[in-house]
């Protein structure tokens, strides 16, 4: 048996997060985590619990009533959507192109469901005439999509169109807002999403652990009229409608402590504006694009799928795209990532989300950039990327 | 759509936490909770999960190597113990003394498992001749039980006699510790117990969000050989093993600051020592005990089922106990709990956990819970409490 292990203090290092997530966090949301706890069943937590949840209605725009944090990363959110939605015997449409799509299907399998794919490239958004083909095909009963794939730096364009090719074949959809949801235009009601979930730690700037997910009612009437239960039961909607809807009642013991945080992160949404918030991501964004650009480097997703929270910067020919991850992380304490499953090799993934977010970190980024890859003997322009970057802040 | 709603500061009330849990959060885990956060894959925070890991290891009192925090709240490392190791077609044998009972039985049957029961009213522990009764008229292949009910405020004594009887029928032992890990004695490996969860929201005062859960080689031999995957992907080990062992492979994102809290909170468990820390809860909570039975008042358990860090005591006829609760919150900013299931309305539950089992803790309840009875009429006898619970402090 283990004598008591000798930890010291906690002493991480100091980074600058422009990654996939998660993202700098705000001071703000950093503070309301040192808030002394009340108890779950407090009603001063049911007060708290309404306000996060009027915050979260904002965020996503919707009116929908079923609008929660779900106690877990983001991946609990999403298995809450799938896992509720889709009843044995269910048939769901995934996108093949990306990494959170084949997530999808995973999920979907184990909540007893059949999975149908509709194809793509990675670092491509889906084609609206592919999913016809597929509704035809298949007749699916839930459509899943990523609004904004993590993996490949892709927005999808045309979600109305999608959301209206589901509904003509009486399917739902849910839709993947991970890297999308207070960063990226996104209207959950306008654009007839039935189902949205979304982690904190991206566009939010909110450690991981509390995660947003809404349901409109017609989704919420499929979970709530299931033949079986739902294969979790810490993420069985019917469940958490006991504690979270007007009944208030026990279920789990809520990451009370997280969803100070996140309450904190979406009332920095309502101060800046949900709408501010999604230009300034694009304006910061634009700047880190026409750093790199300038650079001689290329941004892998067509302009129409641009994403500008998570940016996939193609790595030049030569360059060992790990070395280069981590002679930043060495040097200058600055996290982006690399690509994945198709893209692994061929792309960074410089994430400008929430918080992170600023015309500061974009400055510090593309000549620490430019540098790291110098380092690697790539020919790279970094003053034509700073004078562009520069160019582009004073616009 | 929803207009920015206007949302103040976050300005909760400053209540001491004497309820069933959350306790109160020692203010060093508090203040890890604000350090900026690192990535999920950053080399520091690899060496971060290898201190929670160890630290996690000494507080269960096992050498094994799969014990890790679950990225949620305590039902969430509940249900990843089942989950996992109930398959379908395996058959899972419950107790039904408590809330926590039901809960197990609830997940098997979502897991694909057949459900058997043991008996004990609530408010009484398992007898290990049941045990053995159940055992040889339904052969399970796995057996939960409960170690400490913070339903009913009774602590499990016998368990290695109940783990030796699971055995010699090759079962698998399931134990819910979470109302005893940090704060009664519990040990793991000398109690042969295959599976252990917690949450840390109890006597190890850390906020909820990351659970703690350990299994031996033999359970994770049966968890790996699973012939079809476990119904939830988030809480799937098989996965969780690639980013918790020796791999670091990305699964999903962990709940970064939480693991910064839990690691906080299980380094507070080393500085004062394993033991040391069973003692003072046991100390603690004979002072509690001595105060509200000289008042007059009862526990509920027998004197070998007594659960120092959950003290189910006896509501005194005539009295509403939501009143009385009602009055401690209102008056005194403290919380206590009411009863579940079979005992609502007959026990109050004081929590006696972690930061909030501290004499001074004690000395506030203790006169205001004589308060909050006499205002609604009953005859207590406060002064008498008072000195009984000095006298035991002064032992």
């Amino acid at each position: 048996m283990t004598d008591a292990p000798d930890v010291g203090e906690l002493t991480p290092p100091n980074r600058t997060l422009m990654g996939p997530g998660p993202s700098d966090v705000h001071p703000r949301v950093l503070r309301a985590m040192s808030t002394p706890l009340v108890g779950h069943l407090d009603p001063s937590f049911i007060e708290i619990m309404q306000e996060v949840q009027d915050l979260m209605r904002y965020t996503f725009r919707t009116d929908n009533k079923w609008t929660i944090p779900v106690s877990g990363t983001g991946s609990a959110s999403m298995e809450a959507a799938i896992g509720n939605l889709v009843e044995p015997g269910d048939t769901m449409l995934v996108p093949t192109n990306g990494y959170f799509g084949g997530r999808m299907a995973s999920m979907a399998r184990r909540a007893g469901g059949e999975v149908v794919e509709v194809d793509a490239p990675w670092g491509e958004p889906l084609d609206p005439a592919d999913v016809e083909d597929a509704f035809e095909t298949h007749q699916p009963d839930v459509f899943g999509f990523v609004h904004a794939e993590t993996s490949t730096g892709v927005k999808q364009p045309n979600v109305p169109e999608l959301t209206a090719i589901a509904h003509s074949h009486d399917a739902y959809v849910v839709a993947d807002c991970v890297t999308s949801l207070g960063g990226v235009e996104l209207r959950v009601d306008d654009w007839d999403v039935d189902v949205a979930y979304s982690g904190p730690q991206k566009c939010l700037s909110c450690p991981p652990g509390a995660s947003p997910l809404t349901l409109n009612d017609r989704a919420m009437d499929k979970v709530l009229s299931r033949e079986t239960d739902p294969r979790s039961w810490y993420l069985d909607l019917s469940l958490l409608e006991g504690y979270w809807g007007e009944e208030r009642a026990y279920h789990h013991t809520a990451p009370i402590t997280n969803v100070y945080a996140i309450r904190e992160a979406l009332r920095l949404v309502a101060e800046e504006g949900i709408e501010n918030r999604w230009a300034r991501h694009l304006d910061v964004a634009r700047s880190l694009k026409a750093g790199v650009e300038a650079m001689g480097l290329g941004l892998n997703p067509e302009p129409d799928a641009w994403l500008p929270s998570l940016n996939a910067v193609r790595v030049p020919d030569g360059v060992d795209d790990g070395a280069a991850i981590d002679y930043l992380l060495e040097h200058y304490d600055l996290e982006i990532a690399g690509g994945l499953g198709d893209l692994a090799g061929d792309v960074f993934r410089i994430g400008c989300m929430g918080h992170s977010a600023r015309e500061a970190n974009v400055c510090y980024l593309v000549p620490a950039l430019g540098e790291a890859l110098e380092a690697q003997g790539a020919d790279v322009d970094v003053d034509a990327g700073l004078a562009a970057m520069r160019a582009e802040m004073a616009e």
